[in-house]
């Protein structure tokens, strides 16, 4: 018997709540026949629109919640009214009493983060959590972490996103060895972030048993796929990954605009609609939809709240497979080879050896 | 009569060196007439090729220098090697002396940077400066700075780029009173840097004549043209411009790729041959060739080292724009009215109040 990897989901989070929920839940059910449901949410949202999904309501349980988060809570709000209580604390919830493998929610990322780590806790090990994304890039796709949770980190949590990082390509690319980059800039006359130089120095000596680290990489090398893991700290890994979808957006647009404003332009599309289509797939962000909210004792993931059915089924396959090749055992595994090799009080040794 | 134009030009500097600098000086001066260069380089690499440019030899003056700047030489070694009588220091020295507008090199940026700082010193009231980066958006250009010089900047060197960049937008892209934004991240806990916030909050009070502040913007906002100057510290800076650099080169790629791939692809390409020469012009890096170094005591045109002529020549229109619509007043004026506003000691009262 395959074992039912079980999915606590926010089904108020999003733009357009349980609607894109339940699209989704049953889009990834039919490749994913053994997952489970637990949904949380407003029965009067949520019980009717289940009806309509007969395969997601014979796959789950449904527990009513009386407050919902909403998007535009602060997150010191949204620990007020809706911990122990909200859809989304209780699907975290789910995870922390070991009752589901992952919670997901699209709701506010702000309030996301806050609860998760109100309820889970971080990791033995690990001072603070990090966001991480699925990048496509020219290879394939990459993990890129800190995307938005923790600013300003130090050399340590950088190595420490470095193991986060390295066990969820394990778990998610399916890569036995990830290789990873410390992203820095190339202005010589900088040579970056202290931070930056002691996490890079720390990383080569450490020589970690299941990450192989390639030293520092630049933006333009994210895209490239250069590196399985791009690791920085949270501000410049938000600006980049907004940046990066801001271009794909422009010059999408200059490609519309270019091939509709002259009649040669229009023929040429219509012969190569199958290569735009490819194309459009290529660039489709639902397909790298899921982010996953790392360094919690339990996997969370944050779907895009503007996304559709498609999106969200996608996120759900991102928790499924975390779930399913074990990520928590895997970064345990990295943490305590990381440990065993001395490194523990590294960087401050480093740093007093002066050799920055 | 027309006011003579004067450009002081690194004749070494880039991966081709003369070849690139001598091509685009001569298609330069076909569109500005009134341009005038003085080439620094080694004789035995210039002097022959000039001869093949008898326009930009009969604009011309050349002075021959012993030394050049190595691509890959560290700023120091650069410095010390090349102090007083390299090329780059020599063109720097033009502008110090009052005898050019503008210096021009596209050699090693941390070395350039370097020699700038130590040549020419940053303006009065400007403590570090800053490379701003011209970058194509949806509604046409944008000034984004810092992409390179002063990583870790504090609220008052943020301030300071806000009004470098509005006086750059004012004398470059023609706009009156140019609309400022402070690059921030979206995610709600975090509401950013705290240098991000001050700033933000000085700029909103200071309530400039020249320069209108809009607040906080993200890394998707850059392509959209959101904003006429978006303002962040170096190291964040450098990583989106690298990466929309890197994701507009994925995308060409992935384009390139669908295109060939089946037959109707290739018969579509031929048919909109035009909407994609369009495209690539659109996405073409050498038309946003040269950023601009500023806050210095004169105006420092970096262009990238592995443009051609058609890029180099860009950067020469950079160069010429700054000196003709006089970017160096314009800064000044910026300054004193600032300084003006009794906002001089601000950033340190604003954190005094607590008000953050």
């Amino acid at each position: 018997m395959v074992q039912a990897i079980r999915i606590a989901i926010d089904a108020m989070g999003g733009d357009n709540g349980p609607a894109t929920v339940l699209a989704g839940a049953d889009i990834a059910l039919v490749r994913r026949p053994e997952l489970r449901y637990q949904l949380f949410g407003e029965e009067r949202a949520v019980v009717p629109l289940l009806e309509s999904y007969p395969r997601v309501k014979a796959a789950s349980t449904f527990t009513h919640c009386d407050v919902t988060v909403q998007m535009d809570d602060k997150p010191s709000q949204a620990l007020r009214k809706g911990r122990w209580k909200s859809s989304m604390w209780r699907a975290l919830d789910a995870v922390k009493k070991g009752e589901a493998d992952v919670a997901l929610s699209a709701g506010n990322t702000g309030a996301l983060m806050a609860m998760s780590k109100f309820c889970l806790r971080t990791m033995a090990g690990i001072e603070r959590p990090a966001l991480a994304a699925i990048w496509p890039t020219l290879r394939g796709e990459s993990v890129v972490l800190d995307v938005g949770a923790t600013i300003n980190a130090d050399a340590q949590q950088l190595i420490d996103f470095a193991m986060m990082g390295g066990a969820m390509a394990r778990a998610l690319l399916d890569i036995e060895k990830p290789t990873v980059g410390l992203l820095n800039i190339g202005v010589e006359e900088m040579k970056g972030l202290e931070e930056v130089r002691v996490a890079g120095q720390l990383l080569r000596e450490a020589d970690l048993k299941h990450l192989k680290y390639m030293g520092f990489v630049e933006g333009d090398d994210i895209g490239k796929g250069t590196v399985d893991v791009v690791v920085t700290e949270a501000f410049a890994g938000n600006i980049a990954l907004k940046t990066a979808e801001g271009t794909a957006r422009q010059i999408s647009t200059h490609l519309r605009d270019a091939m509709s404003r002259t009649l040669m332009g229009k023929i040429g599309y219509l012969f190569a609609k199958g290569a735009f289509q490819q194309l459009r797939q290529k660039l489709d962000p639902r397909a790298s939809n899921g982010a996953v909210l790392l360094g919690l004792n339990g996997v969370v993931i944050k779907s895009h709240g503007g996304t559709d059915g498609v999106g969200f089924a996608n996120a759900i396959e991102v928790g499924y497979s975390m779930a399913k090749n074990d990520f928590l055992s895997k970064i345990n595994q990295d943490l305590s080879d990381y440990h065993r090799a001395g490194f523990a009080r590294g960087v401050a040794a480093i740093v007093d050896e002066g050799v920055m």
